[in-house]
Parts: C-alpha cells; sequence; structure tokens
C-alpha cells in the first residue's frame, strides 16, 4: 500500500534471508497464502516440504530455512512469521497524517498539546495534560487530569485514561480500554461495611507497551502499577493495584492479574490464566490457558492447571481426569480381591 | 403497551396453540406470573399439574401440551418460552421514530447515511460509512472509515466498530461493545521483543445477530472474521482474529474463543468456556459452562470440563474429584494389606 | 492533602485506638509505610514484633493491638487497615466542587438535575432522567431516558447507563461500566433460530454500592436486578438479569453470576468466580478464586472448586490432583501384585 516497493534482494537484506530466485523482483505488498495477488510476497511458517508456487497467487514467499525446493521465488529465513511482520509493516508504514485537533475536542487548562497530534471528535482532555506529536486519539476517548501519553501513541475510540496517570511513546490502547481505574481495596468494619481504602498511586506504562479492547489497568493504591515497555496485553484483561508487569510480556484474552503481582521480563499468561496477589513470577515464566498461579515461580517455569503445577504434571494429570470413574472401579475391585484372599487365608 | 391488543384466538394462531376457555378474551400486554396484571396475560413454562389462576393476576395463560387442567382461560402451545417471546414482541412492536442525526454528531466524507435514522448526541462517525435506514444509534458510539451498517440496526451507547466492519440488517450491539479491534499477533525477535503483525483483516456481522455488552470481536489479521446470521453474543465474549462463528450460535458471557476457531450452525459455549486457537466446532455442538475445548469436535459433541471431555463423563469424573483424598486412603490400605498378605505367604 | 490536620489523640478517637506518644502530635496525611513522608501517618497489618520507626520516614503509625514495642509513637488499633481507612478518607475530604453541566452536554427533555452537580463534556442525558446534588459525571457518559441518579454518585468517564434503571445516593461506577443492558434469553423456534425475549425489567443500585470498570449490569426479563446498599464490584463482573445482590457484598474481578441467582448479605465471590442460574447464595457465603457453584449454599458456606465443594475438601482434592498419575501407577502395581497373590493360591 502507499505503492511502497521492494526488490526481493532488499527485502533479504532487511530480515537476513537468502533469496532463492530473481533478486530483482519487485514486490509491493504482502498479504497471507490464501489472499496474496500477483505482486506480492507472502509466507509459509513451518513446512519442510517442497512449495509450489502454484497453491497461491503470491509472486514469491518467505519461508522457513529447511525449504530446500520451491518453484517460486522464495527468501529463506530462520523465522517467516518474524519476517512477514517485518516486511509488512514496512509496506504499510506511512507518515503521520497531523489532522490537528476537532472542533469538538474538550480542553482543560494548563495542556501541553505538541501541535503534531491528532485528536478527534468528542474526546474529553483534563487540565495539565501533555500529549506529543504524532500521538492519534480517536473520538470518545476521555483523558482526565495530569495525564501524560507520550509521542507516537494510538488511542482507540471510547479509552479513558484516568487522571495522573502516564503513558510512555508508540503505546497503543485498544477500543474501550480503561487505565487508572480504582484498585479494589476496602477494610470491613464490626457492621461489616466495607470502607473504601483511597487509591491514591497512578499508572505508568512504558514505551511500545500495546493493550487490546476493553483492559482494565487498577491504580495504585499508593505508588503506581507498571506495565513495562514492550509488553503487549490481549483483549480483556485485567490487571490489579500495584501490580508490576516486566518488559516485553504477553498476556492473552481474559487474564485476570491480581493486586500486587510482580512480573519479570517475557512472561507469557495463556488466555483465562489468573494471578493471585502478591505473588512473583520470575522472567520467561509461562502460564497456560486458563492456568491459576498462586505462589511465587522461578525463571523460566511453564506451568498449567489450577493451582497450577509444572506443564508436564499437568499434561498427565488432567489426561488422567477423565479415567477417574475408571480408577474408582478399579480400587473397588482391588477391595474385594484383598477381602477373598484374606478370607482364603483365614 | 401501544395500545395494541390480541384476542386469545388471534394469539393463539400466532404460536400454533389451542386455546381453553373464551377465544374472544382480549389481552393488552405479556408479563411474568408474579408480574402481570388484569388484562395480560402470562405463562407457565415447564409445568404438568393443574393451572391455577388464583396464583397470577394475569387474565391468561400460554401454558405447556401437557397441562390439561385449568382454572383460567389458557393456550396450549409446545413451548411457552418460544410463545410468550412471540406474542411478547408482538405486542412491544413499534414504529420507527426518526430522530434523524442529532447536531453533535460528527459525520467524515463520503458517508451515505439513509435518511430515515436515529443518531444521537456525540456519535463520531468516520469517512465513506454506510447506515441502512430505521437504525438506532445511541449517544457516543464511534465509527470508523468504511464502515457499513445495515437496516432496522441498534447500536448503543459507547459502541466501537473500527474501520472497514460491517454489520448485516437487525444487528443490535450493546454498550461498549468493540467490533475490529486489532487481533492479538506478535513475532518475537531475537532479543525477545515482540513485533506487532499488522491485523489488515475486518470483521463482518451477518444478520440479526445480538452482541452484548463490553464484547470484542477481532478484526482477522488477513481476511475476515465472521459472525454469521442469527448468531447470539452476551456480555463480555472475546472473538479472537479470523473465527468464522456459524449461524444461530449461542455464546454465554465472558467466553473466549481464540483466533482462527471454525463453528458451525447452532453451536452452544456456556459461560466462561474457553476456545483454543485453530480449532473446529462442527454443528450442534455443546460445551457447558467453563469447559476449554482444545480439539476439534465432531457434529452434536456435548462437552464439559477442562480440557473438555463427554459431558457424563464430564459428571462422573468431577464428581469423584471431592472423593480424590479418600481414594488415595483407599490405595494405601490396599498397599498394607497386599504387603502383609505377602509376607504371609512366605 | 488539603491541610487537614490531626492529633494522634483525635486520630485515636475516629478510630478507637490507644497512642503510645505524644497525643497532640499533629499529622497531615497518610501513606504507605515506604512512601509516607514526615508529618505523615502509615500503618502496619498484621506484624506482632516491635516496630522501628528507622524504617519509615512516617511520623507514627497505625499498629495492631499486638505491637507491644515501637520506638516511633503509633496508635494501636484493633485493625490497622480499617483504622488507615478510615483516617486516610478524613484527610482526602473536600468540599465537592460544583462545575455545573458542560456546554457540550446533551439533555432530553423533562429533567431533574440538582443546580449542585459536576456534568462534564459529552455527557448524554435521556428524557425524563433525574440526578441529586453533589453528583459528578465523568465525559462520555451516556444515560437513557427516565434513569434515577441519587446524591454524591461518581460516574466516570464513558459509563453507560440505559433506560429506567436507578441508582442510589453515593454510588461510584468505574469507567466503561454498562448498567442495564439487556438480560441474555431467547427462545429457539424450530428452525433453531433463536427468538428475543424481551428484557422489559430495570436495574436498581443501592446507596453505597461501587462498581468497578468495564462491568456489565443486565437489566431483568421482568422486574428487576438488583444490587443492594454496600456492596463492592470489581472489575469486569458479569452480572445476569434478574440477579439479586444482598447488602455488602464483595465481588472481585471477572466473576460471571448468571441469571436470576440471590445473594444474602455479605457475600464474598473471589475473582474469575462463576455461579449458574437460579441459585441461592445465603449470608456470608464466600466462594474462593475460580470456584463454579451450581447448586444452593448455606449461610457461611466457604467453597471452592468448580463443581464447588467445602474449601477444605477442595484443598486436599486439589493437593492431590498433581499425584493422580502417581496414584494411577499404585493401582497397576496393586493390581500385579494381587493377581501374583491369587496365581500363588491356586
Amino acid at each position: 500500500m502507499e505503492n511502497r516497493k521492494l526488490s526481493l534482494g532488499e527485502m533479504a537484506a532487511m530480515v537476513s534471508g537468502e533469496v532463492a530466485g530473481n533478486e530483482e523482483l519487485i514486490i509491493e505488498g504482502l498479504s497471507s497464502f490464501e489472499q496474496a495477488k500477483e505482486g506480492e510476497i507472502s509466507f509459509v511458517a513451518k513446512v519442510k516440504e517442497p512449495v509450489f508456487g502454484s497453491l497461491t497467487r503470491a509472486s514469491a514467499l518467505l519461508v522457513p530455512m529447511a525449504v530446500e525446493e520451491a518453484d517460486i521465488p522464495v527468501i529463506r529465513v530462520r523465522d517467516p512469521y518474524l519476517a512477514s511482520a517485518i516486511i509488512h509493516n514496512y509496506f504499510l508504514e506511512s507518515d503521520f497524517v497531523v489532522e490537528g485537533i476537532h472542533a469538538t475536542v474538550s480542553i482543560g487548562t494548563d495542556c501541553t498539546i505538541h501541535e503534531n497530534v491528532s485528536i478527534r471528535a468528542h474526546v474529553a482532555i483534563g487540565k495539565n495534560v501533555t500529549i506529543g506529536q504524532r500521538t492519534l486519539i480517536h473520538p470518545g476517548v476521555v483523558i482526565g487530569d495530569n495525564v501524560t501519553i507520550g509521542e507516537g501513541c494510538v488511542l482507540r475510540g471510547n479509552v479513558t485514561i484516568e487522571h495522573e496517570c502516564s503513558l510512555g511513546n508508540r503505546v497503543i490502547l485498544h477500543a474501550g480500554t480503561v487505565i487508572g481505574s480504582d484498585g479494589f481495596g476496602y477494610a470491613a468494619n464490626e457492621l461489616g461495611c466495607h470502607i473504601k481504602r483511597p487509591q491514591v498511586g497512578t499508572v505508568v506504562i512504558g514505551d511500545d507497551v500495546e493493550i487490546g479492547a476493553n483492559c482494565c489497568i487498577d491504580r495504585a493504591a499508593f505508588g503506581v502499577t507498571e506495565i513495562k515497555s514492550g509488553s503487549k496485553l490481549d483483549n480483556m484483561v485485567q490487571v490489579g493495584h500495584n501490580v508490576v508487569m516486566g518488559e516485553n510480556c504477553i498476556v492473552v484474552a481474559q487474564v485476570g492479574i491480581a493486586g500486587s503481582v510482580t512480573m519479570g521480563r517475557n512472561v507469557v499468561l495463556g488466555g483465562q490464566a489468573g494471578l493471585s496477589g502478591h505473588i512473583s513470577l520470575d522472567d520467561g515464566v509461562m502460564v497456560a490457558a486458563r492456568g491459576g498461579v498462586h505462589t511465587n515461580l522461578e525463571k523460566g517455569s511453564v506451568v498449567g492447571g489450577a493451582p497450577a503445577m509444572p506443564v508436564k504434571q499437568w499434561g498427565k494429570s488432567s489426561a488422567i481426569y477423565a479415567k477417574l470413574p475408571e480408577m474408582r472401579k478399579e480400587i473397588r475391585a482391588l477391595k474385594k480381591e484383598v477381602q477373598a484372599l484374606k478370607k482364603n487365608e483365614e
């Protein structure tokens, strides 16, 4: 798109790949194997077998190193997913369009908004807000007082950012997401009434963080809730107060992270997983979908199940779960046999 | 309401029922058994016993075929739930009120908006958007560029529809729902940083689809995410990129459907269920609440548990779960007894 | 903040505590143990050991009764969490700032809005809406026809309140939450199409209720969905149609409550728990995180697991889950041994 073009040779240089075929071939876009058109490149992720150009209309393919034969031009790369992401992003890159600030936007006093921004209809901006250049704010976004938003951010429709929170650069927030809602903290009195514990902290989001739609990131009770640079959250993720999420974490949809959890770098949480409060997950921990973690986990742990256990053990245990009725029968049969043996003995 | 009226005879014709009592009796509304007033009809869903009018103020009742005795007028029908829905909808039906477009609505260039629409305050509409007649758009809705919305749709408050997505006719989207958020796709580079895989596909929603509040339907990476006609989604449902959901599915609240899942017609997913990516559920599959499905499921499968298994097996296994400590003791006792027997043998 | 000040003696009177140290000492704020500054008070929740002022910059501490020694001024209280909440709220209390109604707010006919309110930009208010004094409505909120909102409420950004619903006094709704979305009710016809059952009831929310961000509270099919006074809901909680939640309940994030559930007072639901429809949980029931409840629960029950069982039993069973493969081996070994014994017997 945007008429960007690359030769196979140029592409190969971008992704540390090797061209097999015409290095001069000009490519104008990237699409999926099924949908690519002539003039576009596509990719196959995991095959080893020969690759047949007759199965796609793409003019070239990114393929794994292991592919030896192909009857259309290919670029062999270590990771075709990664290579296709890099090249696709290149094709889609375009200059930031400065739309300015829509006439309907409401802006509080003492704001510092860069002139090269696009702020669309019905956005509400509080007092003393800072917004960096090349940031795009979709309609219906609500920004509280004293919020700081970096450069190159994208806030999609109906996002809410509460007072005092801050976003780094190139942060993407999908529609409906809430940053800085109050943490969930009460103390019960003698009558069983719950007295709200004020949530006076904030949320600090690092650079290059992407947060899906309809997520909630609670502000800290005191101090900060932190999502560090490069972390990516899917839709409907709940992050409790005072959580510290390290760099480059991956959090799949509908995960719930209770208050005061600490996560290292490159932690991966599968869909619908849940973390209990006040635990710590070290760098590189992986939790399978629906995993429920109640304890600290050491560097590189890979766990599943609830309560979570090492993923291999979980695989075995959950396979046996379906056989519990059978096991129960076996135990009963054994009991009878043992009773019979004992009787005979007497 | 709206002064619509039906005689019992007319109603019976609408729902293929049989009147027992005065066919000429005029009814002006429908309500629940507890709340119905004189002049209204109500319903009882599953009883066989005689039905006593003294327990309700309703003037008539929709009852199952099996009800033989009743001391107030009744209409016997195959399914009183269905019949009451049909009749209730009849009473509530009213002409579409054309409010036009509120003065505060922001509209991009090249839009095709039918003159018989109601678009309320603070709605933001992008470029080249098409909106069909009798569509009602509540305040705060955000619609991206190149979106198509059919006839007779209702979009409730603060819904966001991202660029390029399309809705069929009579689609209902409840408040806060997001259509067309980016799918969750990244490729990690050598440094463990996650490179975004552009999500350039769209979402296509068929006719008569209803989607609950605060749901997220992700746009496809390439191609389309599709919710086919007649499917009904409850609140907070997550639908990943490239999912294809067949006709007339029922998806209960807080379900998560990972990317590239294919569902046939009339699939039913219970609350908080989860489907792993790239699997296929054939027509009529039913997954119990909280079920976690990791494999393809054949037509008509009824499963529960995580990992999901046939629902009967799951029922047995989960009943035994609570008895695991007892089973463990039994095994230990058996061990001792067998050891004793072996000793005696020597 | 706001220059409010209290002496230790005054504070002790507020929280039924005993001062050890200078009762005249003036305190100007409250913060966490780590972040408190000179002139502020902090708290320690559960220690018995001596408390060392050198570990915090706070000028005084709220401590449990059991703390005997301390080298800085302390107030001994039954529950330092509760005491700190009470005192922190005192310091943060400030007069309601009447901002009035922002010029961009859209208001329907026949509304009764108290003059002492703050209604911010791009709020949309339907017809015949009542809003009490000292209520603060953040930008982007959508309020349907015939809604009643009490005094001292706070509605944060992009909240949606559907027609006919009502809020008591001092209700807090966090951003993105939806009150009064349609319940999920359909009846399938002979063709497998789902006919919508009209949802003509409402939602009634009591005094002092707080509901987190991106929650959904469905309106009743007939009658009311009710959240009684003092109940507190975390983020992304789903409450189905016709649920009645008693006073002072605590519902942690991502819980799903199916339709027509009845809950007593002071029920506690842990994160990601789920309740099946039409069940009843009596006063004081506690459900552990991720618990799945399918049956009625008596007063004071404490359950966990899915299907839920008494929490102690669940603890034992879930501990054994990881040992299922081992148990299976033991059963097999026993089988062999018993076979051998039987052979020898012959």
